[in-house]
């Protein structure tokens, strides 16, 4: 049985020495991948310490991606090559959802943080259930004989002609209904992307970026490089340099930067993709629906005119995260090879589900809904502000990018090294994620700058959360 | 522009002409693949003949794979290798749902059969659409805190508990929740499959079988080959022949020929996965509850000592075909390596209908439904079966592997060729799928026997589809 000393505990906390301790050992090899550790219980007889203090040290570990959990299985070390990916990914749920995170953890207490600034989990509060029950039942009493009619392979005509209207309206985007195709999430149509457009070329993942798109093209054996991101974004020398044919961008609202690419940059990455057949420019324009401030950016779809934009979007941000929609407009002459190639495929999300969204989209419910969804984060975002911006914690922290979408950025002014700066403040109950999470590489960017996604943070809170955070930061 | 001379028609139809000339200028390639043929109407005044002949043309063209179209483009002549597959593939719809079909007809008016064998959809008079939307209605009322929680990748816990205890009762099942991976239909989850047994090993795919199979391999890039079935489903030997490592079978109820594998084939197939590391039989258990007469047959998952079995199960059958659920069951020993390698992709499946779907087995709603769809469709069967063995119809017909499923197959004894009596029938307004479409390579069987699935099928149209049926033979 694994044992510790824990007379030599110094000044740390037990759950911390009992996490270095382990940390230690898995970082030197003492414990390799795939060793079960003790259940926490008897753990905590044999070493004489709390079970308490064991799942937190366990937690802690989890957390960074250094063991993981089988449900009602137990506790076991990962790989060390994985160790440094999931440090990367583990925050990413900012985009999409913590999955792993809640797998994991399913055999225990779900961890409640007071704020949870990597959630992106949609509040109760602002889903608007009445008016979707209503249409539901509208759909269930309306629409028997098309909910039992099997849809097409990129979804019903009603939903893909109800997002074409949207992407016009709100968009400024003149695509057709054929071109639409809606699949249950965006990993699933990066997914059907690598199908689409092949493994015998180069997709270039942004760093910093959305990293789970690494994860997918490294599972659907596409080959895959990093690009570094300047301030505009990623550039067209840089692509050319590692010989990238596909690149995948969020320019409207980058993640986790918050640059939006300007114009200039948009023509040079349209120009790159001209030069030569096969190269295609995946726009993610995950939340453009919710930029707070100013006219939304044109899409680079909108001014592509060589058919070489992906332009994706979700519904998983303006709905909820647990309606699993999303959906890509393809530029026309990959249509034949979509249909040719992919076509058999059956739609993964239901009838039922897309017949309601259809509904909700073309009765003006959706657009309503945005208006109230922007005003709802508006809200909370200046009740945030006003806060965190009030003296003293506003002389110790600055805010940027704080106009688009449902996070900010907030540099602490500290001479603290960032993971204990994450420690003392998940003390108050306040989980941070530091951008250098979202870095690939050497190239770290350890200075103390966090990704603020508050879409989850309550409103009745934020007072409360910027006295605990100032008392972390003192 | 296209064109063909109408004084040779001699006996055929207008239309078959028609469709009989594009074909051959296809098969000669006088027509290329990726040519676009005219526009109905055009092509309809410059042969001086009627839209509808036309219409009728190329609907059988498309039937038969040889053309495509594009929704609002037109039509388009497929790839001479494609052609062969699309005639494998194009009446699969008996197992999953004809979305290439659907797609590619967007554009012009559903051809309306008054009797379609090669449709699954599932009939609105037998989806439980009253207890459906009462489930509905309690879950948007009592779970709207979990309806907004991110749930694990491989489902809720809540539906993976049902399930669990579903198959201990009806397939005799000892599993955990833990094993239980839902997801958006049974391709999306073949797709993870080869993300998760990777691309090193070969895959074997039933010859004759299901040909989506294939498709979907080919599509993730993972090696496969074909393996053909004896009177007892695919052997052991041929297996080590081929030098495959995962063979997909569906030993409870073959597809097409109706096989139910005898359990000492069952366990030479153990036999065979258990003899060598890393071999697995994916167990594709699709219509097992709808087994009409006798007890369900133990699963191969249930019999397996060693691990290797992966069985999959789907909810498109038994509750209708356009809710996408399906889920799998992992071998314990595969579960770290899916939580560590795919545990970050989010869940294909939308809270939604995982807490309604949950909400309904557990509160023995679904265990009411299936008896009521096996009343449903035994009474449908035992009329069909009347009505066809009936004579004279009786003596031009016989009728095997009735007992599972929805469907049987039907051989008709006549000397003319199956296509010949494809064209027939079809005239009568009744869709027939020969067996022979789902054999791969030489050894096709053009024996006119045919796959009948009568879940689309209307009760009060079997007297008039069997006689409909007689006049064609006669």
């Amino acid at each position: 049985m694994l044992t510790y000393n824990f007379t030599e505990i110094g000044s740390d906390s037990m759950y911390e020495y009992l996490y270095r301790c382990i940390k230690d050992d898995i970082l030197h090899g003492v414990l390799s991948a795939g060793t079960k550790l003790p259940s926490k219980r008897i753990f905590a007889k044999n070493l004489g310490i709390s079970v308490i203090t064991v799942e937190n040290a366990y937690g802690q570990l989890m957390a960074e991606g250094y063991i993981y959990s089988i449900p009602k299985k137990g506790f076991y070390v990962c790989e060390l090559k994985e160790i440094y990916m999931n440090n990367m990914i583990s925050e990413e749920e900012d985009m999409e959802e913590d999955t792993q995170t809640k797998l994991i953890s399913m055999d225990q207490e779900e961890k409640e943080y007071f704020a949870d600034f990597s959630n992106n989990q949609t509040d109760t509060d602002v889903f608007p259930f009445s008016i979707w029950s209503k249409t539901m039942r509208e759909v269930m009493n309306g629409n028997q004989e098309q909910l039992m009619t099997n849809a097409p392979g990129a979804g019903i005509m009603e939903l893909r002609e109800a997002i074409v209207k949207y992407l016009k309206q709100f968009r400024g985007m003149q695509v057709k209904a054929e071109q639409i195709v809606v699949g249950a999430g965006t990993d699933y149509l990066y997914g059907l992307l690598v199908q689409l457009l092949g493994r015998q070329v180069i997709y270039g993942v942004e760093n910093p970026g959305y990293h789970k798109i690494a994860k997918i093209f490294e599972q659907m054996n596409a080959p895959y490089c990093y690009i570094d991101v300047d301030q505009d974004g990623v550039s067209a020398q840089k692509l050319e340099e590692k010989e990238v044919d596909v690149i995948h961008i969020s320019p409207s609202h980058h993640f986790p930067t918050g640059i939006v690419m300007p114009i200039s940059r948009r023509y040079e990455l349209l120009g790159w993709a001209s030069r030569k057949e096969g190269r295609y420019i995946i726009e993610d324009d995950y939340d453009s629906e919710l930029r707070l401030t100013g006219k939304p950016i044109p899409t680079l779809q909108s001014i592509d005119v060589s058919d070489q934009v992906i332009y994706i979007n979700t519904f998983t941000k303006t709905l909820c995260s647990t309606v699993r929609i999303s959906y890509m407009v393809l530029p026309e002459p990959l249509l034949r090879k979509f249909y040719e190639n992919l076509g058999f495929y059956s739609c993964t999300v239901s009838n039922f589900e897309q017949y309601i969204l259809a509904r909700f989209m073309e009765n003006g419910s959706f657009e309503k809904h945005l208006n109230r969804l922007r005003n709802y984060y508006q809200n909370k975002r200046d009740r945030i502000m006003e806060a965190f911006r009030e003296k003293p914690l506003g002389e110790r922290i600055t805010i940027t990018e704080e106009d688009a979408g449902v996070h900010f950025l907030m540099k602490i002014h500290t001479e603290k090294k960032e993971e204990d700066m994450i420690a003392d403040v998940k003390k108050k109950g306040i989980k941070l994620v530091p951008i250098s999470q979202y870095y690939q590489g050497e190239k770290k960017h350890f200075d103390n700058t966090y990704v603020m996604n508050y879409s989850s943070i309550k409103m009745e809170r934020v007072q409360e959360i910027a006295s605990k955070l100032l008392l972390a930061l003192t």
